[in-house]
This record gives C-alpha cells, sequence and structure tokens, in this order.
C-alpha cells in the first residue's frame, strides 16, 4: 500500500449472489475484492469476509465496519434475517461475528437504507433533507431519508412501497398480492409483463435490461413499454409525495441504466399528477453513483 | 378564577366555521370560549381572538400560544395561508399579530399535524415513536409523528395521503383529480357516493352522519356501504403502512362516531393486505380525545 490509512473503514455489501469487501479511508475507496456467495449458509462465508478484510488492512487498525443486507436485517440486534435466493442464512448475528472477526464496532442496514445513505451523503442526495432511494432492481424497494435522518419504521420495514396497491385486483405480485406496484414497476414485474406480450408478439424484448438497451436504439414499441413503466412508477412516487412532501427521490438501476428516456416520462406523469406546490419541491433524478453505490452503500452504514 | 394560573397557554383553534380560544395549565383546560368566524377576513377574528385571550387570561402572565390552522399554513414564516370556505384569510402572519397582541411566543400548525400531536401526547397515540392521524372527516389529511417528532415535509405539505390514487379512473375528487382516496374515504366522499346511490334507492343516507347513524340502529344496508368505506380505507391505510412500517394509525371524527362498526372491517382488511410482520406492529385506533380533541391540538402546537 503505498500510504499507511489514517482510520480505515471497512465496508461489507452482501449481494444476494456476490459479495463485496472494500476499505475505505477519507471517504475514498482504497481497494475492493469481491467473491460469489459460498453456497450453504453464513459460516464459511462470514470466514471469507474476515480473511479478505484482514489482508485488505494488512498493519492498518480498522476504525469501523459498515455492512449492506441484501435482505431484511435487524439493526438493533445486529441481525442479517435472510438472504434472497440462498439458504441457511436465518437470523445471522452478522455485526457480532464481524467486529469480533475484524476486532472493530460494526452496523447493518438493508441495502434500500444503505444505498438512501450513499445517495445522500455522496451522491445524487447530497444536501436535501427529504428523500427516497427506489432500489428500483429486481424489487422495488425504498429507503428514506426524512427530516436529515434514515427513517426505518416501528420494526425497522418502512420503505416497501413497491407493496403499495396500485391497480385493484391487478397483477400477481411476488408477495402474494395482486396489484401491487413491484408487480409493474420492477425488474420482475417488467419481465413479467414482457413474458406475457411475448405470446402475442415474440419480438419484444426479454427483460428490462433488453427493453433499456432497444429503447436506446430507438425501438418504438420498447420505447413505448418504457413509458408504460413510467405510468406506474409516477403513480407510486406520486403518492409518496403526497404523503411525504419529499425533495428528492432517487431511482437506482433500471433508472440509472434507461436515464431519461425513462425519467422524463415520469417527471412528465408527476406534473399531471401532483399539485404544483409539492411537484416544484420535487426533483427525480437516477442513482450518481453508479457502479461504486455498492460499495458506498456499505460504508455510508459505517458513518452513521 | 378559583386558582392563579402558574403557567398558563393559549389554545387558538381556527376552524372553517368556528373558532375557539382556551386557556391551558398543566395539561388542563381551564376555560374555553368559542365564536362564530366573523366573515369578511382576519382583522375582526383576530382582535376578538385577543380580546378574549385577555379577557380568560386575567391578571396571569401568558407563557406560550398554540395555533391549530384549519388550512395550509408555514409554521416557519407563521403564516396561515388560508381557510377553507373563508374569503380573505391569505398569507395571515398570525403568529406574529397574536403574540403582539398577547404579548407571548407563538406557534401554528395545520389542523392535521395539530391533532396529530394532540393525540400522541395526550390520547390515543401516547407512548408511541411512529404514527399518523387520520382526519377522516370532511377530508381526509395525515399529521406524521414520525421517530418520535412530528414530520412535516420539504415545504410543510406532507401528510397529503388523501391524494393517493386508488382508483385509477376512478370518481373525481375535488382536487381535479380522478381515484383519490379522499374521493372514497371522507365525509365529501361518503356523501357524492350516496348521492349517486340515491338515484336508484331514494331511502339511501345522505351523508356520513346519518349512515354511521343508521349502521349504528342496525340497518344492513348502511352497514355494508360501511363496509365498502372500510376497504377503501384500508387500501389507503395499507399504502402508509408499507411506506412507513407505522406503530400507530388513529383516526378521527367519523371513525370516533362509527367506532369498531367501521374499524372492525378496516382491520380485517388489513390482516389480508398486509404482510404479518408489519400488521402485527400496527394498532388502527380511534382518535381517544372526542370533543377536546381541537382545543388540545392548539395546546398540543403550544408544547412543540
Amino acid at each position: 500500500m503505498s500510504q499507511p490509512l489514517l482510520s480505515p473503514t471497512l465496508g461489507v455489501d452482501i449481494g444476494s449472489s456476490k459479495i463485496a469487501v472494500s476499505v475505505w479511508d477519507a471517504d475514498r475507496c482504497q481497494s475492493t475484492r469481491r467473491f460469489e456467495t459460498i453456497a450453504g449458509g453464513p459460516t464459511e462465508n462470514v470466514s471469507r469476509i474476515v480473511e479478505i478484510g484482514r489482508e485488505l488492512l494488512g498493519d492498518a487498525t480498522l476504525s469501523r465496519i459498515g455492512i449492506s443486507g441484501g435482505g431484511p436485517v435487524d439493526p438493533e440486534r445486529g441481525l442479517l434475517l435472510s438472504v434472497p435466493n440462498q439458504g441457511g442464512w436465518d437470523d445471522v448475528p452478522l455485526v457480532d461475528e464481524l467486529a469480533r472477526g475484524l476486532g472493530a464496532p460494526a452496523s447493518i442496514e438493508n441495502d434500500a437504507n444503505a444505498c438512501a445513505l450513499a445517495e445522500w451523503k455522496f451522491g445524487a442526495g447530497q444536501g436535501a433533507r427529504n428523500l427516497a432511494f427506489l432500489t428500483f432492481s429486481s424489487g422495488l424497494g425504498a429507503g428514506l431519508i426524512l427530516d436529515g435522518k434514515l427513517y426505518r419504521g416501528h420494526r425497522n420495514l418502512a420503505g416497501e412501497i413497491g407493496h403499495q396497491i396500485i391497480r385493484p385486483g391487478g397483477a400477481l405480485c411476488g408477495c402474494g398480492q395482486h396489484g401491487c406496484l413491484e408487480a409493474y414497476a420492477s425488474g420482475k414485474g417488467i419481465a413479467r409483463e414482457l413474458a406475457s406480450r411475448r405470446e402475442q408478439d415474440p419480438t419484444l424484448p426479454v427483460d428490462a435490461r433488453e427493453l433499456v438497451s432497444r429503447a436506446q436504439d430507438g425501438d418504438a414499441v420498447s420505447l413505448d413499454f418504457l413509458g408504460e413503466v413510467a405510468v406506474f412508477l409516477a403513480h407510486g412516487i406520486s403518492n409518496l409525495a403526497f404523503t411525504l412532501n419529499l425533495e428528492r427521490v432517487i431511482l437506482g438501476t433500471i433508472a440509472v441504466a434507461a436515464g431519461d428516456l425513462l425519467l422524463d416520462p415520469v417527471r412528465n406523469e408527476l406534473d399531471r399528477w401532483l399539485w404544483p406546490s409539492i411537484r416544484e419541491g420535487l426533483e427525480v433524478l437516477p442513482a450518481a453513483l453508479g457502479e461504486a453505490l455498492g460499495d458506498t452503500s456499505a460504508y455510508a452504514v459505517a458513518l452513521q
């Protein structure tokens, strides 16, 4: 390492298929290592995280550890409650295990909250006091910064905005309900709707990634479909803005890929839906941290 | 006055047709005077409030003034921006005028926020950190207590939950949109729907008051209609609970009159809609302060 680390902080981003460990110093990422989640539960993965952490730190004394958990967490008790698509990760006391293994205090948030913290401190949310970060990835969850502070709710379950019902009796959602926002405005929702329409028109894209790519190439059908997604998304954002009178709504993954092709139609819809007094105070932006969002989100948790 | 007031506080509740001035000491209402809002704007009304305040206080030295405004307010600048059904109340600097007229610092909140504060400190919300108070009167607005603090939003417009869209393309709302929650679950919404059904069945009740009264007498049609209102209300509360993971939702006016005849169907719907982890942490209750809610809400603003 060229320079000694002054007050190194470790970020641990637990995704559903990959785990990233990054070392930070003075708000800069010094290095990152990633590995595919080892099947069979947390034990081996925790050992691997500790091993990588020690290697990356060298002789430096670790100051804090931040964990972004790709599933529900209990930040008070320091638990990762589960990880999507991974068995054996039930109520894992990750905060204690990493604190013990690496010798520094640790804290954990779910990934939506961690990303909200990251975008608020280092990205598109800088300077705002009231914002929502919308994951808009395979699912649709939100992290909320309200009155300049992460808002977790009564049992740390706030931000499940994907399960507000926007079409009563509508499309089946993964949660078992019909008509949830997530059933329309999410990677899963987009793929489901495309699959159903491909029965009529097999030339349609298969998923959000292909949809955005084709729309960027000017494909009219894909642009129209993106416009439909924008209406659903605007419906959810409008409900959120009427409820919370937000200053910024920041959207991740799919919105970052699609940019204004998606966000301009969303903004135009919001002009129609929201009262001017609420609309004028609201900016709708893509996440600004790009590929660095995952690592930064884990680091931002350590700063809390 | 039998006993001297130790640290008297004045509560001023500005409704759309009535104004109430109450004197409080040690969390108890000592006396209240009400008058019909004088037509023509604020000037005469402010003089009347000051006059009543001085009479009620006698020789006592006023410590604070709290104002609950029945319309949008600007709490930072101390303005009552308008009063429903009253002309001439535009951007009234009520905080300065009452502070000057009565010689004590004043503060103002809109009535939904003021009622949320009152129920939180003295009513059904005691001990909770995360709650919503839903006015459920002629309209449907919310006051939000989040993380143990009144949440106002970016431009003091948070809590407009009545304008989340629950039926896209549905009933016309007073705000000009179609399908707002308020178009279904509010005094106005109930009266509108009853009027439309009375074209077929002139024996139906005319408004929420008559509806609740007949339901209490066991009228099957009124009970069914109340059940329909419960579904709309549960839809809005469900969206709110997924977003904010609340501990308590407290409902005013119509829910206080109807009690469990309305709230049990709402609770049953919520059992169906919400995830158990979110549902189990949530209580749905009528406001507990009854007739005292208006006066207490103004007093609660002074305690902020």
